[in-house]
């Protein structure tokens, strides 16, 4: 199949993509439901990014509806809200992270970076069982 | 509502399970599937202490076909395979684990284990921001 590529430095670019793509996904449960994970955490990061859980739904290819189930079942979840929203309603009005939801963000992220840094021998190793 | 509980003891044990539950989760995807999850990983522990698919399926009440599926997509994605059938069959015979197998069990609950040791002080500050 190489041998019908044209230029080697496609052929280093497909090889390159080959490889194994390791993640790493924290949950916090919490009487049997989950109050964190990956999928809140994007959401998060898209709020932030997008200002208003509408915008952040669309950027995700999520629907308003579960956005604003995610988040408000997020904000129950905590002693203290991961997000305001600005004008009070359910819809048109924009969304602002708090300092906790700002906290939530730089915690989870650092944990995905510092768990994959400290377990990167034992990753290898693993990875190199599995096939290109 | 701590006052309406009747002894001491039962307050300790409430109060411990209240504790919000950190699960750490890695896969690792290759071309697209998951290669590797923790789905899998319990599974190849099933098939270790119970010495089949079948049984190994049942344990986790999970339909034979299934666990079945899972150990081929296993299987088909390593280098080498990680169970191997003592009697060639795809039901009654049994199944162990080869020593990739138990090379996959041991790596990957070992990163499991140093990922939330590395991330304890991470962990302990989010675990804070959930509501008991």
């Amino acid at each position: 199949m190489l041998s019908r590529m044209a230029k080697p430095a496609n052929n280093m670019k497909t090889l390159a993509k080959a490889q194994p793509e390791v993640r790493f996904r924290m949950r916090i449960q919490q009487a049997g439901t989950i109050a964190l994970g990956p999928g809140k955490v994007s959401l998060l990061e898209a709020v932030r990014e997008h200002g208003s859980i509408s915008a952040a739904a669309r950027s995700l290819n999520m629907s308003y509806r579960r956005a604003w189930l995610l988040m408000d079942e997020l904000n129950r979840s905590l002693k203290s809200p991961a997000t305001v929203s600005e004008h009070g309603g359910q819809s048109g009005g924009g969304s602002v992270l708090t300092p906790v939801g700002e906290e939530i963000v730089r915690l989870y992220r650092d944990i995905e970076k510092e768990a994959a840094a400290a377990c990167a021998a034992q990753i290898t190793a693993l990875t190199r069982l599995v096939k290109r």
